[in-house]
C-alpha cells in the first residue's frame, strides 16, 4: 500500500466543452438555470430561502397537477426519491405488488425487499407497457397488499405505461400506490391528483431541465397518514418523512433537519419558472411534436423505433442498433466528432438500442437537426 | 381540501442577497467555486466527467490525509454520509458504541437503532470533548462491539474531541471506527490514515466551501473488507458502498448506479483546487489565526466564548448570550440590518448561545471585522 495521499499535484479548473445532450439525462440545462444555481449562497434557515422553498412548493405541485401539502424537492437524486417512497409507505413484512417491465422496476423490487418487506411482481417484456391485466389478476391474488408501484416511464426501455388505468385499479382495491415519474414529469401528461396516486418522485434532470441531484416527491393525505401511523421508525434518518416535514411544512417555525443543497435549490425553481412560463400543456405538447420530427428523421435514415407506436416515450426514443453497426463506436464518435451524447442501451438492451432523449430544454429542432445529421455523417461513413 | 394546483401564479427569478455566511454552515462559497458550478452540464458518464471524477477523489484523499481508494464525494448531504457510515458497516444485531456530547451524537444514535443494531452510549455533557477514559471504559464493559463511533468537531456546541486518542483506544480493541468530520475537515488537523479511522465523512458546506449538498466520504481497506463480507444487503440501496464502488471505482468500466450531481461535482472540484493551491496545512493555520483574532475581538466586547480554551473550535465559535440580550431579536437584527448570518444555538443551547462560524472562505479579515462592528453595533443599542 502506498502511504497517504499527502502531496501537492496540482491540477487545474475543469472546463468542459459544451455538449448536446441527448441521453436519457441530465439533459440540457438552459444558461438561466446555470445562472440562477450561481447566485450568491444564503443559509437554508435565512427567511429569503423559506420564501423560495414556499415558492419551489407552489411550483412543484402545478408541475405534478397536486394539493398535496408535502410536495418538495428532496436533497439528492431520483434514486433517493425512489427509496424515501418505498422507506416511508413500508414496514417490515408489508407486502407490495411491483410492476416490472425494464430496470427501474427492478430497482423498485431492491428497495422493498431492503425495507424487510416482499415484492409480488407483475412481469412484463423489456419494451412492453405495463399490462394493466396483469395487474388487475395480482391485486386479486394478492388482498394483502398494502402498495401498488411501477413506473410511469421507463427510462430503459422509452416506454410509457398507462398510468391512470394502473392507479385506479390499485386505488379500488384500497391500496396506496408509488409512481415513479423520474421521465414522465412535465413530458407526457401525469396527474398526480386526478389519477389518485400516492407518492410521486421524479429528478431535476430530466424533462425538467435542472441541475442533475434532486428528487421532486409529492405525498398524498393517505400517504402521509400511513406514514404518521408507522409503528416502526423509518429505517432511514435522512430521508424520513416525519423529519422533514419539520423543515418543509407548512407556516411554522422550520426546523433544522439537514443543509438543504441551497443553489440546487436556486436551479430547480429557475427551472420551474420557465415550466410556469411555457405552461404545462405547451411543454408536454412540445415534447410530442418534437418526437415526430425525430422519428421521421430517424425513419428516413432506415432507422426503427424499438417501441409500438401507442406506447413511445416523446422524450426518450429508443432506436434499434442496425445489424452490423457497432454500438460503442457510433456513439464514441458522436460525442468526440459531434459533441454529441446519446445514451446506450440498459441492461439486457445493452449494444442493441439507443436511447435517444429530448428532454426540457434539450427538446428543440436545433438538437434535432444536429443529431440527424451527425448521425447521418457517422453512419454514412 | 382544495383543488390541484393547476393555475399558473407568475412568480420571478430569485435574486438572493450578499449574505456574509458566519453560522454553522454553509459558509460563504468563493466567486470561482460559483462560477465553477455554472459550466455547461455533461453527461455522469461522459469520459471527461470520469476523468473530473478521479482528480477529484486524488484530491479528497488530500484533505482525509489518506490512500483510501474508496474516496468519493456522495451524492447527498453530510447526514446522508453519516447514514452511510452506519448503514455499510452495520447489520442487524450489531453493537455500536456512540460517544455524544451534542446533537450529532444523538443523529449517530438514530442511525445505529434504525440498522436494527443497538448503541452503547457514552455520555458527556453538552460544551465538553469526549472524555477518552469513558471509552476506555465502554470498550472494557463493551467488547463485543462491533464500532465506535463520535464525533470529532461537534457543531452543536463548538467542541473539538481528542480524535487521535479515541481512534487509538477503537483500535487497540479491534473495533472499527466512524468519524464525523463534518465541521472538522480542513479547518483542524485531521489525519484519517495516521490515526486509523475507517470512515471519516464530511460536508461541502463548512471549512471546503463548497456547495452545500455534497458528503465527501472515505472508507479504510478493513471498512471496505468489513463491507464486501456482509451476510445481509445494506438496507439503503441509494447509500450501498457495494453498488457506488461499481460507479467510483478505479480504472475498470464504470457501471452506471445514479446520476451524479454534475455541477456539485464542478463546484466541489474548484473548492478542492483552492485547498490545494493554498495547502493543507496553510489552511489549518488560517483558521486557528483567525479564530484568535475574533475571539479577542469578542473579549473587547465583553463576550465570553463557552467552550474550554483547550477544546475550541477556531471555525465555530461558542459564545455565550449575556444576560437580558434576547437571542432571536439579535440575529435577525444582524441579518436584517448587516446581511450577517450568525448560527443560533441547537437543542439544549437554544437562546443560550451563538454559533459563530469562520469556516473555509468565511475565515478572513473582512468578515471578522464586519462581524465585530455588527456585533458592536446591535448590542450598543
Amino acid at each position: 500500500m502506498r502511504g497517504p495521499n499527502l502531496e501537492v499535484v496540482m491540477s487545474s479548473s475543469f472546463h468542459p466543452p459544451v455538449r448536446t445532450l441527448m441521453g436519457p439525462g441530465p439533459s440540457d440545462v438552459s444558461p438561466r438555470v446555470l445562472a440562477a444555481s450561481a447566485r450568491p449562497t444564503i443559509g437554508h434557515l435565512d427567511p429569503l430561502f423559506v420564501g423560495l422553498m414556499d415558492d419551489v412548493k407552489r411550483l412543484l405541485q402545478y408541475a405534478f397537477q397536486t394539493s398535496n401539502e408535502l410536495t418538495i424537492p428532496l436533497s439528492a437524486p431520483g434514486s433517493a426519491g425512489m427509496e424515501a417512497a418505498f422507506v416511508n409507505l413500508l414496514e417490515c413484512g408489508d407486502k407490495v405488488i411491483v410492476c416490472q417491465n425494464g430496470v427501474f422496476g427492478g430497482r423498485m423490487k431492491e428497495n422493498v425487499e431492503r425495507c424487510g418487506a416482499t415484492a409480488a411482481m407483475v412481469m412484463d417484456r423489456w419494451g412492453d407497457p405495463v399490462d394493466p391485466e396483469k395487474l388487475e389478476a395480482a391485486i386479486k391474488e394478492h388482498p394483502d397488499a398494502k402498495v401498488v408501484a411501477f413506473v410511469h416511464a421507463e427510462t430503459s426501455t422509452g416506454v410509457r405505461s398507462d398510468a391512470e388505468t394502473l392507479c385506479r385499479l390499485a386505488k379500488d382495491a384500497g391500496m396506496l400506490v408509488i409512481v415513479d415519474a423520474v421521465t414522465s414529469l412535465v413530458g407526457i401528461e401525469l396527474k398526480a391528483d386526478e389519477w389518485g396516486a400516492d407518492v410521486v418522485y421524479s429528478g431535476t434532470q430530466k424533462c425538467l431541465s435542472g441541475l442533475p441531484g434532486i428528487s421532486p416527491i409529492t405525498f398524498s393525505d393517505a400517504a402521509v397518514s400511513a406514514i404518521s401511523a408507522r409503528t416502526q421508525k423509518v429505517q432511514s434518518w435522512f430521508l424520513d418523512m416525519n423529519l422533514i416535514m419539520g423543515y418543509w411544512g407548512e407556516g411554522a417555525k422550520r426546523s433544522y433537519h439537514h443543509t438543504a443543497p441551497v443553489n440546487a435549490v436556486y436551479a430547480i425553481h429557475e427551472a420551474l419558472l420557465m415550466l410556469e412560463e411555457e405552461g404545462l400543456e405547451a411543454s408536454i405538447a412540445r415534447h410530442k411534436a418534437n418526437h415526430l420530427k425525430l422519428a421521421a428523421g430517424l425513419s428516413k435514415l432506415g432507422l426503427e423505433l424499438a417501441v409500438d407506436e401507442a406506447w413511445r416515450l416523446p422524450q426518450l426514443n429508443a432506436v434499434r442498433i442496425p445489424e452490423g453497426v457497432d454500438d460503442a463506436t457510433v456513439r464514441s464518435r458522436l460525442l468526440n466528432e459531434f459533441d454529441l451524447e446519446v445514451g446506450a442501451g440498459l441492461g439486457e438492451l445493452a449494444g442493441k438500442q439507443w436511447r435517444i432523449g429530448l428532454m426540457g430544454s434539450s427538446s428543440n429542432d436545433v438538437n434535432i437537426n444536429r443529431c440527424l445529421s451527425a448521425l447521418e455523417a457517422v453512419l454514412g461513413s
